[in-house]
């Protein structure tokens, strides 16, 4: 029994065996599917999540567990329950594993001190998202064999993302150089000391690229009057036909969705010979299965 | 594996094979229950459901499949995605059939020429409800043998009722003959196309019916100012005791629920000898799961 | 097959069978988990619950049970279905048992006199809430032995706890003896006709008790203009450490939750030696398998 908390401390061996298990978990590979059989895994989603929450109750159910689907919406946490409070109770009913979406940066850390079952972090604020890196991770894997030397873009809202930063994280260990682009405002102070480099501009650094990874623009954070605006993001840092032509020839492009699309990817791009977005989603159904068999 | 998109274009052999099938899933019938075991279903609704989400959760359930219930609420359709993406990214994570029901007409349609699952028409728009006319004819067939030479009326809002277009389709295929009645105003243009008579008071044809589907008032369309207020409306087409009096010995009352009691239907009626609403509750269950048989 | 209403009625000799099956049905028991293995229940809750639903299904699911959530919201009762026909349609589609919640007190008493499946109260209104009480009972059980002779205090809002009912009432069957205390406007005229004493101050009583439960003070019930306000509730009533320290070597501490932390319970006394807090809600998965296995 383990934490999945972060990519924030793995080690590149850890990182590889976890997605060399993933591989067993794809259609028709040879992991049993009744690793958690007579055994539940509570979804405890503080923040709305369908894609997230699917993917990992796909993942459990597919392994014979059993899910139990705890959202904040309508539950004890409206009547003034703690967190801690809340996830000892959902635990004393007798789950092997927590796994948490929580808009507070650090939550699933707190939870798995007080816990004795494993807690898997699904987001926690701007902080981690680790299987999401990870399934971005094997994606790339499945077309590259090792991510050594490959460089991966990522595009957007760096200062909010929690993808991008468990993304650098993964990417970083696995040997693969890391460049963010985006928008000065929307560019975390030091985020260099995670292994990034920076680019404020995306068109000197879109020929380098194997992979593009655009991130999907909070356009509810954005506003007319601050910089960027929708509309100015998407001129400056739109993922359009027009650049995803001055890729490299086989070069990926990835969004961890949902897509805004025709603000930070253009519906052609989207949907175009070097999108790896829907295997993406399938692969994050087998890469979640080796978390959780991992974990529990 | 194919697609239930609606009862247009279904031959009377499809529909009779569909039926027969479904007597083998009533309880204690043959049908086996382990046919999805290991398979996922997705009911992915974009308008609220209880009642046919439920339906089909059951059917699926108790063939052994696990079942994702995705809601439009606290999706991310709420962060902007299109139909098409929210279903790829669904579809992408492994489920062998999509139940969608969608506020828009043909979306279902659009859906099962983009994935490669079975999709199930659990009610689009105005548009269709197959699954909904398949149960209720199922519901007929047991208590006739045949629906040839039976009159069928259909009471009430036919113009926005997607639950009376797929009956009129079913119905006539199975050779009965189907009048449907209301005001004028609820009553589409065209409607004899589909093979429907139209009568505009309920007195004269009432006694001719061998079973009358009342369908709900949808209140919240209604309005004082228009006509029919939903008293006019109760006063005029509304199935009082009085009206069943005049209908044949045996003859049938149906509804596809919920009922607005005192409304289009009085609780007399709604729970009197000629009702066969809860059947067709129960019936639900075994049509859905011969659907769901005979999609997969 | 039966159903479980309330504890109104039930004699000592009917509890301590269902406490004793209750032992069976601890982790590592020797319960089955295929009890219910092809059966479906259905959480049936018109009222808000994560915790009572929760606890249900996970003894639902751990029984080898498929589970349907049904909620109020987004249903078919928002579209003014009646009580009694969303029962009925839920029952006809084919499960074994009907959790039910309701604000209305006997709704579930109304329920079962109209299906034939079994009905379960998981809370009505301000008057039962029998498996609370069940595992309130099993964990004083599992400390004590017996009950008999025992002191229970049960202190807050009793006028509209059916927590407190029902406790009342399952302890007082067992021999033990129950006082409540709390402010006279909270404390319910003619409660002493269910065996309990009443109390209005705290102190006098507190070293009697071999057992303080403290009940959750619904604060949004609670208005700075009536006594008590929740300051003046927590001053008097509230289990803070000083008043934990005059409770009886190895009395034990109990609230049904979830706690308003620092109102009637201070956090060091819910997470102090004498709390069996959590052992209530892991006792409470045991109790409802017992609870579920005897009805069905």
């Amino acid at each position: 029994m383990r934490h999945l908390l972060g990519i924030e401390g793995w080690r590149r061996a850890d990182i590889e065996a976890l997605l060399d298990r993933a591989e067993a978990h794809l259609p028709g590979g040879s992991a049993s599917s009744s690793v958690l059989q007579g055994r539940v895994v509570a979804n405890v989603f503080f923040e709305d999540s369908t894609r997230t929450r699917t993917s990992f109750e796909m993942a459990a159910k597919t392994l014979g567990a059993e899910v139990l689907n705890w959202t904040a919406q309508g539950s004890s946490v409206s009547k003034g329950e703690t967190l801690l409070d809340t996830v000892r109770n959902i635990e004393a009913t007798g789950p092997v594993a927590l796994i948490i979406r929580h808009r507070s940066s650090g939550a699933p850390h707190l939870v798995a001190r007080h816990v004795r079952c494993a807690v898997i972090n699904a987001g926690d604020g701007t902080h981690e998202h680790p299987s999401q890196a990870l399934l971005d991770a094997f994606t790339l894997r499945r077309h590259w064999g090792r991510l050594d030397g490959r460089t991966v873009l990522i595009v957007g809202d760096i200062l909010h993302s929690r993808v991008a930063r468990s993304n650098i994280l993964c990417l970083k260990a696995l040997g693969a150089r890391v460049v963010v682009c985006g928008p000065p405002t929307l560019i975390p102070v030091g985020i260099e000391q995670l292994g990034a480099e920076v680019a404020l501009h995306l068109e000197p650094v879109l020929p380098q690229a194997d992979a593009v990874m655009c991130l999907r623009l909070q356009t509810e954070r954005q506003s007319e009057s601050f910089f960027p605006s929708t509309r100015e993001f998407s001129r400056l840092y739109g993922l359009n036909a027009a650049r995803a032509g001055q890729m490299k020839a086989g070069a990926l492009v990835m969004h961890p969705g949902p897509i805004n699309r025709g603000i930070e990817l253009a519906p052609a791009v989207a949907d175009g010979a070097r999108s790896v977005i829907l295997e993406q989603v399938a692969n994050g159904v087998a890469v979640r299965r080796a978390i959780l068999e991992v974990c529990v």
